[in-house]
């Protein structure tokens, strides 16, 4: 049994770490930490959670935590710097949901974070934690910084056509569409129900700080990526869960059969699912479950190439990711924990 | 390993069985039939269920169906009292999910439905499905007719009240709101998006066909039915899932401690949850899972008592209620593949 | 052509008056107050308003309100009341959005609002604004203390039952479900779109501040208010707008007919709308609009009656129905500003 | 007063229509048609037009449309080319909201819409109803084919930039987002709530009725349209109305101050407004309005341009256009009827 902790569980990546938890047989959640909620039953504030955690809110506690075996961080960047560097000198594993640990360029996160990072020694021993790419170097990473949640839709979108160098890599286009669940479960007017129901808006056009990851990430599975250049325009759906990334490139080939591509590419991968020729992935389809549905188009036969992704921002964009990565670190069963069919309708 | 059978599998009850029974380790799907879509693969139909079940549609076919251990009719009303007769006669037994023999009293069904009923003789064989109530009965029964989604919110919530003689039965008021999955798949203006979003109405205030099978549950549940008479109030949320009834009657006694009575009435029940003093049952905190959560308040500390009552008319008040019900008649774990948290958020 | 101001401007009530007041011929906003947004142009608040005010949002400044012909106050409770004792030393008369003059009783105001009344002498000289029960005094009001949304829609749908001493006054019960920009525009968790789509709740069930001004309003319509007792239930819809009420009483004479009892009572009003027998209002069908449309029903000939009343919370729950009343107060055309039809769909 | 008539009044244009009539003072709606709800009240239908129609829906008559001024078809495509030879006999002029007259090239129709056209000869005579690009050739047309939704969000998008040939013609996409109104009011499984709240997805990926028209109204705009190539993908989503319209494009020249450009092209246009630089629009400050908001950018300054549109799709996407032409078609202030601003929140 994984003894476990949680750093920061009151946001909904915290929640839908204990929901998907609740259901692991070889993981026991030992600690969860709210400094604001110290305290309080989780189930006082999470009441869909009665029955199934017997845990209350702590403060954190290095020492209890570098007793784990993993520590997930589900806090806003910022937090899992602060203490890794102490933590890393204790026994647990790390998997950090934030975005502390993702971009390898120090000053370029800083940019983008617009703030110093305060364990930059760690970020050359985190292991990027998107599994497609990245397996076998998760398998044995001490901290793995789990691959955000448009990142991953666009990577996972992108993958076979970058990987096989199929694509003009100066013309990448994500446009993507968010539930609010990824901003996260802070007071704010912006994100009322008022606000936002029945309405649709793009935002941060000018410069979303996912586009750094992303660009790393698609240059890391290129195998020339001078030049590549991304536009990324994040949109807000009304709704809570769920990422659609509707993704664009010129083709360098148009002979290629997509289809089998993107077929064979992922045909190993148990969280990638590639559609039948001309399916539309729906985002209720991969709702709470760690899932990434993808399917390919050239429409008019054109060379413009359109690849639907589609995600759960809070499972396969977070949590149920995190916990892939988890799997994968413990020589656990990939599935564990993550084998169960989408709630819909 | 069960063999069970699903006649009618291509609305939203059939489909929330699928995804329940994906994660029963007891249960193997064998058929799911459709008229319709016979031919069609499951997961064709249903995106979500990709990798779940490798089943296709099928014309019912009696035989085949006899030979199962169990079979779920998820079809509108009418369908299952059609084959039932030939099914007595095989080796199955049946959870009936519609309102085929919900109701004793052949006439009033008959005046409520506006159709004659083609297998009367079933009915008396037939246990009502509603496990807080009937238990041991079901435990033994070939033929359950599981409760309906408003009377199974409804007749909990009342349940220790009414049982215990404490409210004045010509007072009972129900006041219900149900998410839209409640009028299922089927092609209508009335319930597309564009008709219901952003907005609440009630509807069948003259007269809902849950009515009967409502007042016949609470009359079997009091000492002293006599005088009986609901007043019952169904609402359309801009949801998808999820009933929400609120109660109200008129105490005999305002002595007794409602919370302690509704704690201690069902404190033995896996799937009813009593909320602490001062709670609010949201509806999310029961979403695409078999629980009940209740609340009890007496407002301004007068003698009209208002219980508050959610379930997902989907889960609890079907499928998942079909399948707690199939659990008990066959020995099984009543919890199993019915024990996770709801999805939240 | 009225001067009128707008204190409070930057919430949901004082955005509703500014698009209501935009297509008012005989009106002319000079000044809309926020102390937090002094400076900002309400077109960058609102890009919905652009084209519509040449206006920026300043301090509040009781000379040049006193100045005004007319005075909307669209502020929190405790705001009006601060500022009311000086503007009535001037020439301005007063509509007051909030609750601040609602209530007559002062001790029981300050139970139910926990704070100090700061001009309880203004509350003697305030008129309720509800025109269907107080048209005559609102025309003559120099302070009228608009109606709250709850309030009006269940005022509204137990007038003719209670003012012909139809109903048992102890025995009422108003279930009523709101949009959620009921609970304004300030940030908070409870709100957020992701914490309420697809949810329904109750709340304040114990006791919400709506009750004694809806117990007050309707003890001043009944004959003989002796023993009357509400239990008044609130709920949130997961939607924007919309007030949906569904009213119980018992009949005293079940002899009465209902259907023409309403039509009569109401048929002189412009902004309530008896429905058809057998309709169930929607709450769409009052979308941006100052109207109130109702139905009443007795389900099984019993004695229980039950009514469906609906409004727009920010309309004629708050912003449409201040309007209304200035057209009284300046002897306009009631309907003038507010004579369009709802947004469908 | 014009007198005008709508033929196929039942949809959501049809209402569309009757809101925005009810309040333009020059026209009074003489005949709404439907065949099959001949003789039902159009306020029976519509309960939110209570009041301000008295009418009711009748048979389509060509003498008696031929005796009004105005005809407008709110009706699926195929139906305005069936009566428009016998209406072009008679003095009346049309306005067709439907695709029937927008495309200039039959075959290139025919094959989009599978079916043989009926009126070929009307086509010639028609003027595409984009006022922006065709105000004086609307003026004074006999039939003008208002354009359609997703097309007018795109090209006024669009227009600046190709009307100044400043961008590579052959990359052009048009990432787009509906509201689920677009798809009108028929009964269907797609379309219900259960089906699409809370989900997100593109279709029609392929290709969609509305590219040819989209692409042959760019090739008008353009000094050079050699080489044009669209790659349009549009979205569904879980709202009711609005379309918001990503816009992608290679620039040509990178020098040019895109901000006023947008601003000067538009400066004199009544409904489209140029947001300031950094704003997103959101489809809710359309709601409702015969608006269409742009914003402009140039992320990373890179030489890919993103333009952002929105529309309300049955507004300026449908019958505000509608009346729009209609006002420039008879000498009409533009405006009229269409001066308000939308439902916010």
């Amino acid at each position: 049994m994984l003894k476990v902790g949680i750093v920061g569980g009151t946001g909904y990546t915290g929640v839908e770490l204990l929901r998907l938890l609740s259901g692991h047989e070889s993981v026991s959640v030992e600690v969860i930490t709210s400094r604001k909620e110290a305290g309080i039953r989780v189930d006082e504030m999470f009441p869909s959670l009665r029955g199934f955690f017997d845990l209350s809110f702590s403060e954190p506690d290095i020492e209890q935590l570098g007793g784990l075996d993993l520590v997930f961080f589900a806090t806003p960047h910022g937090v899992a710097q602060e203490m890794m560097p102490e933590l890393m000198k204790r026994h647990t594993r790390v998997v950090d949901l934030s975005a502390d640990f993702r971009i390898r360029d120090v000053a370029l996160w800083e940019r983008w974070y617009r703030q110093k990072h305060l364990a930059p020694e760690c970020i050359a021993e985190a292991v990027y934690g998107l599994p497609e790419v990245n397996r076998e170097l998760i398998r044995g990473a001490r901290l793995v910084a789990a691959a955000g949640c448009y990142p991953t839709s666009i990577q996972l979108g992108f993958l076979p056509l970058i990987k096989a160098g199929l694509v003009d890599l100066s013309t990448l286009i994500a446009n993507a569409a968010s539930g609010v669940s990824g901003a996260g479960k802070q007071a704010s007017v912006a994100n009322l129900l008022s606000e936002l129901d029945g309405s649709f808006k793009a935002y941060a056009v000018a410069g979303h700080r996912h586009l750094p990851e992303i660009e790393q990430g698609l240059a890391d599975i290129s195998p020339d990526p001078a030049g590549l250049s991304l536009t990324f325009v994040p949109h807000l759906l009304p709704a809570v869960r769920g990422i659609h990334s509707t993704l664009y490139a010129r083709l360098n080939d148009t002979k290629v059969g997509l289809q089998a591509l993107y077929e064979s590419s992922f045909q190993d991968e148990p969280f990638v699912d590639v559609l039948p020729q001309g399916s539309c992935p729906e985002t209720r389809t991969v709702r709470g479950v760690n899932m990434c549905r993808i399917a390919v188009y050239r429409p008019q036969d054109a060379d413009t190439v359109v690849i639907l992704s589609v995600i759960d921002n809070l499972t396969k964009g977070a949590a149920g990711q995190a916990i892939q990565c988890m799997n994968i670190m413990f020589g656990l069963d990939e599935k564990a924990g993550l084998d169960q069919p989408a709630l819909v309708p």
